[in-house]
């Protein structure tokens, strides 16, 4: 790669100005190559995954309990409880996502559906963001699992969930702070109207 | 790669029996690839990053504030507010990596340390996981950055934490997730002893 000029990267110890270089590609995500030489010299090798995006949606009945789903992870080689989520397709938009996400894994279709807010899933090697929302105003739809996926809908009351992410059972990073955005929103909507 | 039995594919359809090749290795994470038929024969390949995990550390000064670190992140070329937050080094036990981090990149060192629990940051696509913590009895040392490390301690009431989440500026999902935690032990701690 070429190699920008020191006092540049002097500037820029986080390689932001550095060649981002992709050393992997693959169906989901792709992994590209930082290298840059901090002012004392020293060289140093980052990487990251560039990740395409995802959405994650918290699907509340009608009786305030929430529709989750038990999923087979092929990295961690066992089945997470966990909110549905899917990757972005190519020129998506996340709330499309969301919506096309919940008919497809938990079989329901939304007539409201609000932003909860995003955030980035492991900024220390990924750019991958979550974009979060709530569904609600559900009817149920015969769900259309894409290949090889295996996902059972589980539905559990609010306290529930709050237990499965205290005892450990509810492991998955993205569902737990999903779910801190959805009961920060429904305090602060409360908050608002009271 | 070898073709497992097409009855034992159809038994594992999330892959867990197809050889998990290194298609990739970095300096932090690889990538294994899993491909594997359908029982109706359709083939799929998933890959996932295969990452040594990492600690996260929520510390609480002795008056309730909160030492958030404020750190550039080449994934998303930008500084993003955070709980300070490493790898684990070969070997290492979480506990120790999070009382190493803390000293290292918020210059604090802790009297006592409490475990909160873990999360995988992003199962669909990596094996990531992140051991929260939460430290107290700070007191001030050397801070000891890593070469190229760009980090700025933050000082912030939990107050303006949540302000932060729900306004966007705090986009670290692992962040939020500890701070879900974190949060969740007190109330419950106070439930226990009141």
């Amino acid at each position: 790669m070429p190699t920008p000029p020191q006092e540049e990267l002097g500037r820029t110890p986080d390689g932001c100005a550095a060649e981002r270089a992709l050393v992997h590609e693959g169906p989901v995500f792709g992994v590209r190559r930082v290298d840059y030489r901090l002012q004392d010299g020293r060289e140093v090798r980052k990487e990251f995954i560039e990740h395409p995006g995802a959405v994650t949606v918290v699907p509340e009945d009608v009786d305030g309990t929430i529709l989750m789903v038990r999923v087979g992870r092929i990295a961690v080689k066992r089945f997470l409880l966990e909110f549905c989520a899917g990757k972005l397709e190519p020129g998506e938009q996340p709330m499309a996502a969301a919506l096309r996400e919940l008919e497809e894994e938990v079989g329901r279709r939304a007539s409201e559906i609000r932003p909860l807010g995003g955030y980035l899933t492991s900024p220390g090697c990924s750019d991958e963001r979550i974009h979060a929302f709530r569904a609600s105003g559900l009817h149920e739809i015969p769900s259309r699992l894409e290949a090889g996926e295996e996902i059972e809908v589980v539905r559990l009351t609010p306290d529930q969930i709050d237990d499965s992410i205290a005892n450990g059972e509810i492991e998955d990073g993205k569902t737990i702070a999903a779910w801190f955005l959805h009961k920060q929103d429904r305090a602060r909507s409360e908050d608002r109207t009271s």
